[in-house]
């Protein structure tokens, strides 16, 4: 991607006029110059439990959330995504990261047959500004999942909002995971309805959009336009192959994706191997013009 | 219609006194010195996902949420409504445009035969009077959605009061959407409820009452006298035929409606297209005498 | 009744000092200076929507919320009861009304075979004392509906002690509509259930206590010993013949009540039908002795 | 009992230095120097509506709230427990009697077979603070029922364990009623269950704790102990007969609870009735030694 | 276990500049200088009522809350945690003890079957860090019991985080009890299921996590691996044989546990063997190296 500069940045209109200069800063660092956005995600400790982090073909180095700190921190990333709480017991000697907060988290263990999906704010936007102050760490913005189509749905598109005003308040990036999920919706990867959540995304004011990508690369298009000017950024879900990872991701960036959001693909590798998978994923990213 | 002037204004009693230029000042510019109001209706994004925006039928141009701005500002129309988040990423370059701000939205996944409706408050009044300070933009009023006749009627009836409260605290219109849904409600387009429906949102303080018409339009006279000294507007459902849409208009006008809520019948087609028909609505809505 | 005066008002002992003298203006102004209360109910327009307002056998002055403020302000009666917005968007021209406003309503579109009654705050008492004191109208008290009996009562109950506590903080009077509904509740006319609802009443620290009247007025004795000295008023109910009505009303007045809460038997009239009764209750209520 | 002096009085540790004093002077007024609580209880007009109040074998002096002040005046008794608004309205000429606001309230409409028992908090202790200084009454205490055992006993739990704090915060005695209630509560008179549940109002930080009486009184032996040094105090229960009472009671103290929680035994009867048998009570709680 | 000093001490980033001597201070203190944690638990009261508490096997001693607190004082212990109304009336003469205020706490009469398990916060943080300066004890630290995969997992999930946070904010230890429980969980005692308990304790920003045992103790280290920095420790359970139980605990640590956390298995023995076998643990837990 072509560097770009502090007058690219679209400041959004909730930003108060002395916050300015802190999102611009915010925007740039997390993007690495590019408006582009390699999110690295470490928020699955609460999600999926220890599952991703332990077992048959994860690298032992991964038991440990230190792991996930030390490739945030080696590696050429964009932000690097967990709890509040995991980066203030982690964070001491990983201080050159920029991180987001993830604010809400759920584990798995209520499936969505037994009950519909809520996920609900762990900490405030107000409590990240003030440890952001607090720790002199690179935070950089906030995120919040959204079960679209839950019976749950209205509580946590008003948390969402609210954080995402509440983190342009403070100078932050918003970013949505927005994932339609319950007994209304039949298919999750549908391109309509991921394109429908990509629209509410922005309309909640976020600035980065999380989906989880429809089977066919090609039809994220329709979300990217949706979007507006919000970035589309896609999950990378579970382990698969680094070829088809990257043609995967290669043909999303075509659709006009402005990044990703990867896990497991990273993080369950050894440091070594995830430093050098996501330098592949950065000249995408990050690098490509 | 005849211009009104600053002395024609009736300004509710819960605008405080040193609210009330402030009020007098949105209300001349919603309605464009007429009293009638003309409300371009953008808050399908979460209301609809993207069916509103994309496929058979619809202007390509409509894939992008910049459609909608772009509309609001060329046409001549009183307000756009849309949500708070969608207008801090996209109203940078349509600062001419009369807002108002959707307070509450919900998508159209969950139907009311899995659970009854509900619909809760994005971002509060006081954040959009925060809003308008900071970005200096025409923000002339809220809107807020009630499912009258929902099992979680209660909370929404509490929250659009409020919202009708706090906005006139402001200086700001306040706008309600009153949809009767719900196992309660066998005709939502039953004129006697629609004139009920008007009749509850002027109690809650509402300026601008938005209804869906009764199947025919004669039958809104009940509801037009329901609403006392608030004004009736009808939404306009999903897209017909100009001159049937005109028609009706007309025919709504006639019961004493004073204005109209439009969304599909103009942002799906391509802008020039929707910029001319704005001008045939205004010239019902804004003009006739 | 005989006049009273300021040393006979009984006034709560949770009204502050600073605000007594307001408690027993409002009350004398509220009572016509005898101690008895005639209500003149308007809040239908939320808890039965249009029916009580336009259709047979109502006039059609009554399709207009106008006239409810017109028979409040030319008729001889107490206090007008309605919800804030209706208030704040008609009383500019009746500004010699006493105003209650009612802070709950429910519509009737859920019945309780459907789900158990639930009516909530629109607005706080603190709300309406700066309404007061924005508008400058005559706002003497408030007024909550309480479901005993309904799976909800707890809400209900919470908000309706604290309604009529912070009432008392600013000088206004407290009153309760006592109405056991829902699956518990197997006869709402009940005597005994009655006489409890206005013993909860009192509890809650109502000043003016409203129920529906038992089948036989005389059985009425007892709600007015269990209520205290809180004063038990009867609601009209449905339109019935004006004799029959005033005999009733003669009958509960000899068993205690101190008043009555009159709406559809008052409204549903032409203006100078209503303003007629209206003078055949005052005498009743007011002037009888 | 002998006489105890202000040295003797426990002060719980949340109670804060500035208002030791206070405390200390409640705990003495309320147990007339003895440290044994005699409560008159009088909230029954919410728990149990009319019945407590009117009908066969009930004095007519009874059917008015005015009886249950008259008593709580004459009668040597330590506390008279009621809420708010009971004692807002009716405590003028009472000004003698020690006060304690009971909290929360439910009727008996519902019953447990129908929905679980919830009853919440109708006025806060800060509310009850700012009261007793605008009112001066002698308020020494509040008053909250825990259904435990009931699948809503989280938000009771919660409330008590606050305004508990928040009492002692004031300088005011902290009372629970522990009642065991609901659909996993086979036996609401089981001993262990009543010793669990006075050792949950300890835990709650309680000062004294009412409990049903198991059926042989000898068994809350294991109650009293489990209280710690918070008293257990039994409720009295429907009326019986007069030495069936007091050897019941006398047995209850036997066992080491510090008095008693007595209404319908005390207020079914006349008012010179009433008295002579407080007199009878006070001599075994406050007397014997 | 070699002692630490106070530069060993890793302060959470989220403690606040200023509280970063009252946090090593406590750590320090709560740990006897070692970095490992001998909890000794004492909210069973609420928890399991009386059972814990009296009857066979149990020493009488242990009936009256005053034991706990005369173990706690007497043996060598690191914490004693237990609510803040026990603390409040019981811990006047046991100031030299550490106390960990226990925040939430439910009884065990509502089984799992008959409703989804849930535990609210009795007292904030904030309360208890007033009680702390009010009362002058040496309170050290709060606790909060998570029920993960409750169907109310996100009211937990969200208060617990929120009391970690607000502990650090005022220099406290925070630690969670993690117990998977509700119709989700087949097994609770499942190693993988633990090893994630303790994953989401640490991302909740926990310094110790409270954990039952798997059935083998070796399968602890996935926990304590997943736990990263923040201290496992286990659940006694209920009373077993002193050998039996000092072997589990020492295999326990050999997995890398950080202490223990025990209480029917110290508290139900006189107090004199109590503090016997406190002294054992302690050479286990504190002592060895």
């Amino acid at each position: 991607m072509p560097q770009i500069s502090k007058r690219d940045v679209l400041v959004p209109l909730d930003v108060p006029r002395r916050m300015k200069r802190t999102y611009v800063h915010n925007y740039l660092a997390a993007t690495r110059q590019t408006g582009n956005l390699f999110l690295f995600a470490g928020d699955q400790k609460i999600e999926h439990l220890n599952q991703d982090f332990y077992g048959e073909g994860i690298s032992q180095d991964c038991a440990h959330p230190r792991h996930l700190f030390e490739i945030a921190s080696r590696a050429r990333i964009g932000v690097f995504a967990t709890q509040l709480g995991n980066i203030a017991r982690h964070a001491h000697d990983y201080t050159n990261v920029n991180y987001v907060v993830k604010l809400n988290s759920k584990t798995n263990l209520v499936k969505s047959e037994q009950a519909e999906p809520l996920s609900l704010e762990l900490n405030t936007v107000k409590e990240v500004a003030k440890f952001r102050d607090d720790s002199s760490l690179n935070i950089v913005g906030v995120g919040y999942t959204v079960y679209l189509g839950s019976e749950h749905e209205a509580k946590m598109l008003r948390q969402a909002a609210r954080a995402m005003h509440e983190a342009h308040q403070h100078g932050l990036l918003g970013i949505v995971w927005m994932y339609p999920r319950g007994k209304a919706v039949p298919n999750e990867h549908d391109a309509n309805i991921i394109a429908g959540a990509a629209g509410v995304g922005v309309c909640l004011g976020a600035d980065f959009i999380k989906v989880n990508p429809p089977e066919k690369s090609q039809d994220l298009a329709q979300a990217t336009l949706a979007a507006g000017n919000a970035g589309v950024i896609c999950s990378g879900g579970k382990r698969v192959d680094e070829d088809e990872f990257l043609t995967q991701l290669q043909a999303q960036l075509a659709t006009g994706t402005k990044g990703c959001a990867t896990g497991r693909n990273i993080h369950q590798k050894s440091l070594s191997e995830a430093i050098a998978f996501c330098e592949k994923i950065a000249k995408l990213v990050l690098d490509a013009s």
